[in-house]
């Protein structure tokens, strides 16, 4: 049994968050390799992170590395993928199947973090009626009757950003819980709604900047 | 002519740099809607965030707002489009042509923040020789001769976690001078590489534990 069962719904820093999926990508290569035990000062030395930093993040888990021996990589992993909720089945609804939309339902990789697509929305009446690899794609017209009737609770955003906030108000309605945004616009939410955005063009304007500062420094 | 030319590549905090998608997100809407000026209380009011930081992001820009009128609509939109580099053509080669890899292949909204993917590399036989979008799929052992005939300066890495390393080994040795990283594994790379580590996954871990940490607080 574990010591603290509430500490599964602790109210996590964004950064721990970020870098556990690092440790549990780490950890599941080891165990592939037939690694047993893994220090975090062998982590620290392999992701540049800081050992203590490595040490106080593990400390949200149910686990507890032995002096000498470090932790037990298969129960690490699988503490690891329990407190992310990897695990875990989380129904999500997507509206916008158009080039990233459509892309997010090709990615496999999704459901093996714990993420199930149960349906596609769009106002285009030539998708509407469909189905991309499995998953029914609706009339947007048809989300709120649908989110009724289906457990989602996550809405995953991925129209062109002047319907983004409109979307996200549809969802709400529909009972939708949690926002993933792909789109670089702001959406404003009532309390009580979680909103995560990844706006992966803006890490694009970053990587940009990076490549020709360093041309700078060259010339 | 610009005030200074120098200005669009200087090295920029991170977080301006993510923020600027916002605003060029939000004065696109703005010229679609037929709006001519904008002020940054009200960018400031629409966005939530802090007129005097929009100022101080924009002030990185070759563009001045007008007392009581604000920053001209088409203006900013064009200064922030090329300061972002979203105009520029970009050649990158992909490595990883699997679900997520193919996802990237699919999604026509790189193209339109300047990213060309010009091929795909993959260690499947059955992948290999094909083509996606038009995009040409070659053998990974191909990847050291194409990239020393093509100009690519971006690497993409959607590989298994196990592989990160290798393949970012593999395309800092062909030539390429920046790694988009979409697994969750921390890739090493030497001085002057560019990493831009995009784990979609990871922001997952965050929005469940805000899921989580939000009924824990209902009950």
């Amino acid at each position: 049994m574990s010591e603290n069962p509430n500490k599964m719904r602790a109210f996590l820093p964004e950064p721990t968050l970020r870098r556990l999926p690092w440790y549990l990508a780490y950890v599941s290569m080891l165990r592939t390799n037939g690694i047993e035990h893994v220090s975090s000062t062998q982590i620290s030395k392999e992701l540049s992170v800081d050992a203590s930093q490595i040490a106080k993040d593990l400390s949200f888990l149910n686990i507890k590395g032995k002096t000498r021996i470090g932790y037990e990589v298969a129960q690490l992993e699988r503490e690891l993928q329990d407190f992310l909720g990897f695990k875990e089945v989380h129904n999500a609804v997507i509206v916008g199947v158009g080039s990233l939309g459509a892309a997010l339902i090709h990615d496999s990789g999704l459901s093996r973090y714990g993420l199930n697509i149960v349906a596609g929305f769009d106002i285009n009446p030539n998708i509407a009626g469909t189905t991309l690899r499995e998953v029914p794609i609706f009339n947007i017209a048809d989300l709120n009757d649908y989110c009724s009737r289906c457990k989602a609770e996550i809405g995953i955003v991925a129209v062109p950003v002047d319907q983004a906030q409109e979307v996200a108000d549809l969802m709400i309605a529909a009972g939708i819980k949690a926002l993933w945004n792909f789109t670089p616009f702001r959406i404003r939410a009532g309390k009580g709604i979680v909103i995560q955005n990844t706006s992966i063009y803006s890490h694009l304007a970053v990587m940009y900047n990076r490549l020709d500062s360093q041309k700078n420094d060259e010339e």
